[in-house]
């Protein structure tokens, strides 16, 4: 059950109409009405630079935020996928199959638009760290996969990796600072080439410093479906985003209402849980102590141990339920 | 033995005759003939925005950067301490003791200035670390005393730090991403008060992304001058900036180069040693692998026994050199 939303002349008074100034009925109309089918759009003839989904992406932001709908939760509710032209030409008529299909959240949504980390220092890290990664999908058979950023990565570096996620056979695709977008784009470039691990855990989202909680939900999101379409036999488990900072600040709100979206977006998706244990390490007085986060963000050993051990119970839980492939791994 | 810069008015030609079109010789030579005694200086009335220090900087900076002399390095090769008002008011003439006296080094290299980390993202770790560094020296009795970046922040997380360095009587005040700049901030700011530590370890630099490797070198170099100003008696050594990155790149260059200056200067200041295991990390091939450092810049457990095996000799040596003082402090 998909949305495809084509890219067609002729049609943009019918999204013209949606102005942040006018009525935008006919948008929400148009969306909902096609919402179990196929939707068609126009290009935006009276702006050059507007394509039909870019005046389309807009309104829908404009509707969005007008707090009239909030399109896309909605089809992926009802079980749809949305997808669109990535881009037409001034003007152009398409017609036929679309030749470039992506989930319209990746336009809607700056947390969902799969990026490399650019290299401005110079030492080339990041790209040596994924095309590790590439490399260990090579060489590796994981039951488990860990994809994420500094928590995950630091992790790996602890006694807790050893005692805990080693012993199930892991992978750890974790590189420190990386958002969404960044994860997004590894995936997207060879990181779950030639593995098939039985569980994924991502934990990505707190370094999003530029988006607001919905996008970084919704990158977490686009990033959970990318590995259903690439591994649609795996689990996922999606840890919630920890408070951060010495004292209650707008940052912990926010991981916060991420982990809200993601509480009640992710059960729809099927095959994805989401372990939150956050709360753990707020104190009654509202602070973070150094004992847990050493720097008020990363966490110490003692820290990790409240993450780790219901994530491997979680994951043993997991690994219990598919025994007949367990067993024939093992062989 | 020191040099003052005096800003008087009047003398302002001598400077004006170093201007990059011009002849450098004379302010050089204005320099070199002074360098044991006191150099007068004049505001330069023609330019109100530049009073005569400012001008006088800015031509130093000038004849660096025509390669005819290195000031600063000389001076404090010479044994001189390069003092100077820190600002003169258009056309003033000053007289009697500076009433303002900073290191010359901070007004020319923007390593060495004092800056503390924005709280862009609103949570306030940095200045929470701080401040619980600035609490730990009222209840902390250090011997050794750690402060630096990432690499020595993280290193309290490993075994590493139970195994050598705890025992010695350490506090480690580092915070991940630091610069020169944000940890001289941190140490006139309330880190340094309140302790004796008979030793401290520096390792900062590799995050001075925006500095040259000379101005890199001065910035540590100011750190280990207010270190000297603060404890006088106490033993300083600095760790050489690590190389980075998988493969050869800009950066190693820039590092190795930070460590060609520290070789060559830090003997001059007195009481401090520098400790530079750098090459260990890089294989025949020109690689640095992950087994040593997971991301190419911070260090595994194995990574870290490289550096601690000889710091910990080292420190070792330096605390038995002074046995009454240890003697002391063990009753």
């Amino acid at each position: 059950m998909s949305v495809c939303v084509w890219i067609h002349k002729g049609a943009f008074a019918l999204i013209n109409k949606a102005t942040p100034r006018g009525s935008l009925t006919d948008t929400t109309a148009c969306i909902t009405q096609h919402s179990q089918s196929t939707v068609s759009l126009f290009t935006a003839q009276r702006f050059p630079r507007h394509t039909g989904l870019y005046a389309f992406v807009t309104h829908l932001l404009l509707a969005r935020r007008a707090g009239i709908i909030s399109i896309i939760p909605r089809l992926l509710a009802d079980g749809g996928e949305f997808k669109s032209y990535s881009k037409a030409e001034r003007g152009e008529k398409l017609s036929g199959e679309p030749h470039s299909v992506r989930m319209c959240d990746e336009e809607l949504n700056p947390a969902a638009v799969a990026q490399p980390v650019e290299d401005v220092h110079g030492d080339g890290r990041w790209m040596s760290q994924h095309t590790r990664f590439v490399q260990e999908c090579k060489d590796g058979e994981p039951d488990v996969l860990f994809i994420g950023d500094s928590m995950l990565q630091l992790m790996e570096q602890y006694e807790v990796w050893k005692e805990f996620f080693s012993p199930l056979h892991a992978l750890n695709f974790s590189i420190a600072g990386d958002t969404t977008c960044n994860v997004l784009w590894r995936l997207q470039n060879g990181e779950l080439e030639n593995i098939r691990p039985k569980v994924v855990v991502l934990w990505v989202g707190t370094n999003n410093y530029e988006h607001t909680a919905e996008q970084v939900a919704g990158g977490i999101l686009a990033i959970a479906q990318l590995l259903t379409s690439h591994l649609p036999k795996a689990k996922k488990v999606v840890l919630g985003l920890l408070p951060r900072g010495e004292h209650p600040n707008p940052l912990r709100v926010k991981n916060a209402a991420v982990n809200g979206f993601l509480h009640s977006w992710l059960p729809r998706l099927g095959q994805t849980q989401l372990l939150d244990v956050g709360r753990e390490f707020v104190h009654s007085d509202g602070t973070i102590i150094p004992r847990h986060m050493f720097d008020f963000l990363h966490l110490t050993s003692t820290g990790y141990l409240t993450v780790a051990k219901p994530l491997s119970d979680l994951l043993l839980q997991i690994l219990d339920e598919t025994p007949e492939e367990r067993q024939a791994s093992l062989v």
